[in-house]
């Protein structure tokens, strides 16, 4: 095999014969030419073959999306031929030889076609491929790791949570059941939560990225099965302002990475990058409630989510608006409320473009407060002896959040359905396949 | 609530009084005077309270582990009780006011105390605050980062697999499952195999971290239920070589990073950074069982894996052997077999101080071969119908390999046992609490 030139460095071989790996983009029969758009990780480039070239037989049979080596010339374009601002737009591979190394069949639909999002899924190895795909998981990528890179910065050290659980973490939403071992029965986790505050003892800080479980029979456009969560949680506060103010640098860090490497990818979403004022606006629920001019709920639906972002873009210039003060039987039962402040909690919600893509709070620390509020909720305190082992030996004033990444990352680059920023999207319907229908295998 | 001064500024603070926030690692009651260690996530200092001081009763009570806040004096230490080299050995703290955010009770055992693992285990909230589990965690956040950020040096970008699964993945190894909606079953990835060999379309170089899920009835010192891998695929290689290449780095660089990062840990376990040399010894199977004058058998026992290592240590100056050449019927289904090497595979072992920490290979990439291996292994290709989409549209040659982090972590320091090496591990016989036992509850 030759030595492989990668595309992102061809212009450094003009006059060179070398040998490319990577896709077919694009292939344009000219009958007695061949055109070719290639593609690898580091770009584009186009190529063609020539008439008298020794690879114009290969040429005409092979199919777009297939795997090649192309052997060639990488010529200078004549001055009229220039795509100025392009990848590779003053150069062409003159083909010499074409190798298949993985053939593509005849594709079902165009590659980058507007398809049904169902379809999508269906075909998720090919359409992953496409350039919107690709966009969408560097930007997911980057944004893990512009999130890390902050938490990290601020003092978080990582840890590994688990995900299977020993009974339902929090009570409340509809848990994933899993046979285990000797008849017994556990569970998915719907939240590292525990866990987090477990690690406040060692850490201080800590944070982990997390798969959690959901098995709400929900057919929206924001939820999934499994969806991954980037958590942090944190000692010694006062109150839940501090955590807000780490998920705030954690924000703007984030935007700022992303702004920074992925111009043309919001370019190419028709988006722009994000807006994060130095502070991000913060209304407890009831004014929020008395802007909108609507009645005082114990909580927002996602029509008024919507409205208070477009009212917080407007008016204060951000994507981002803190909501606080929410009831505190609204909130989950270790969420902090102070006396002076009941009925509201220490929780807040952050929505991003009109969604909730972030939920924390200072969490109850005191042993004896959070099993009361247990029993208020319903719950056996027995079932959480292995947890409330942190609040016997000193536990201090914590809290901390949660972000969605799949949320995240479609508002980031205003995709309407969550699923579509999932690499391997689960829901009730779906596992990679349909599971209403006997998968067909074609040979 | 006072401003807090992290202990690890405190020697920019000597002759003022400042508030210290953390948890009480030692109490020395000398009757008139109390003597303390105190911790944040910034380091330790110690604290005299005097006997005129407002805190004498408040310093009487407290115990050890609970979280406080501590005003004091920062003073310099006479020079006769200077502990040289030891953080803040210069100063102490002269005690004004300890004000207890989260008491701790009685501690059942000493803290850092020699336990048998199960009693460990029985109280990680607890037994993670000591130095011995700090320590190991901190590496294993360490051995994250870097290992993520030598795969993205090398032009990997990351991804999210996923945990629930239509079918065991590999078919081979025992599987929990799922009780999905409408009373289908899902399945927990025993791997993140497939999904990465998908993402190779998308993004030719890809990596992720993932769980994986085995229901094996092992109890060992290195089984886990739950574990973590570290994943990495590549498209457009020659053979298994390139991607031992970029594992070979990944390994340098993490070594490296925690060398640099952790000589303190290194020290307190006893043991010493990893050795390796500039390019890990590569042996076959065959060689190494003639090197260890053992029969010629298809795979290697535990026993041999750790002689081979020493062997390795002794003549080759490494920590860590590859192992390359097993036959193709011991690896995974889809293990790329060349006809020239038949009946070998392209797969491989990296053994780490006498434990497999890494297989990998490289794979089969053309769509019929692989669906005649599977029937070969009497696996039904209908199963796998959404990942032979991958093989359908252009699949170029490719190899990867998967460390698990929990072994990794655990030869790094030279602990005996995997599960120690796992925050919150779960085996056969725990989840958090034993299985076999009713949880009791304490209130």
């Amino acid at each position: 095999m030759e030595k492989r030139t990668y595309i992102g460095d061809l212009s450094q071989h003009v006059g060179e014969s070398v040998t490319i790996m990577g896709w077919v983009s694009v292939r344009r029969d000219q009958g007695k030419m061949v055109f070719f758009d290639f593609r690898d990780m580091t770009g584009s480039v186009q190529g063609v073959v020539l008439p008298k070239s020794a690879a114009i037989e290969t040429a005409k049979d092979v199919r777009v999306e297939s795997a090649v080596a192309v052997t060639g010339l990488v010529n200078k374009r004549p001055e009229k031929n220039v795509q100025e601002g392009k990848q590779n737009g003053d150069i062409e591979l003159q083909i010499e030889r074409v190798e298949v190394l993985g053939a593509a069949a005849t594709l079902p639909f165009e590659l980058g076609a507007d398809l049904h999002l169902e379809t999508h899924l269906d075909n998720l190895p090919l359409t992953l491929k496409t350039q919107r795909s690709r966009d969408i998981f560097h930007m997911q990528s980057s944004i893990l790791d512009a999130y890390r890179t902050s938490l990290k910065l601020q003092g978080f050290t990582e840890f590994v949570a688990p995900a299977l659980v020993g009974g339902d973490a929090e009570g409340g939403s509809a848990v994933f059941k899993v046979d285990y071992f000797n008849d017994k029965t556990a569970y998915l986790a719907t939240s590292p939560q525990f866990y987090k505050q477990i690690m406040v003892g060692p850490f201080e800080r800590a944070f982990t990225v997390a798969k959690i479980f959901r098995a709400e029979r929900s057919a929206t456009t924001r939820h999934l099965s499994e969806a991954t969560c980037m958590d942090f949680e944190m000692g010694f506060i006062e109150n839940e302002k501090e955590p807000m103010r780490v998920l705030e640098k954690t924000i703007k860090d984030t935007v700022k990475f992303v702004a920074e490497k992925h111009a043309d990818i919001f370019e190419r979403f028709h988006t722009s990058v994000p807006l994060v004022p130095d502070e991000i606006p913060i209304l407890t629920l009831r004014e929020a409630q008395d802007i909108l001019g609507v009645p005082h709920e114990p909580d927002m639906e996602p029509e008024n989510e919507r409205q208070i972002c477009e009212w917080s873009k407007k008016e204060k210039g951000s994507d981002f608006i803190f909501i606080t003060r929410y009831p505190t039987k609204k909130r989950a039962f270790y969420t902090y409320e102070d006396p002076s402040e009941s009925p509201y909690s220490r929780g807040f919600d952050l929505l991003f473009r009109g969604l909730e893509i972030n939920s924390g709070a200072q969490r109850i620390h005191d042993h004896d407060t959070l099993v009361a509020r247990m029993k208020e909720r319903g719950f056996d305190p027995a079932k959480f002896v292995f947890y409330l082992q942190a609040f016997r030996y000193g536990m201090p004033p914590h809290g901390g959040s949660s972000t969605g990444l799949e949320r995240f990352t479609a508002r980031m680059l205003e995709i309407p359905n969550v699923k579509e920023a999932t690499a391997f999207p689960r829901d009730m319907t779906r596992i990679d396949s349909r599971l209403s229908e006997a998968p067909e295998f074609e040979s």
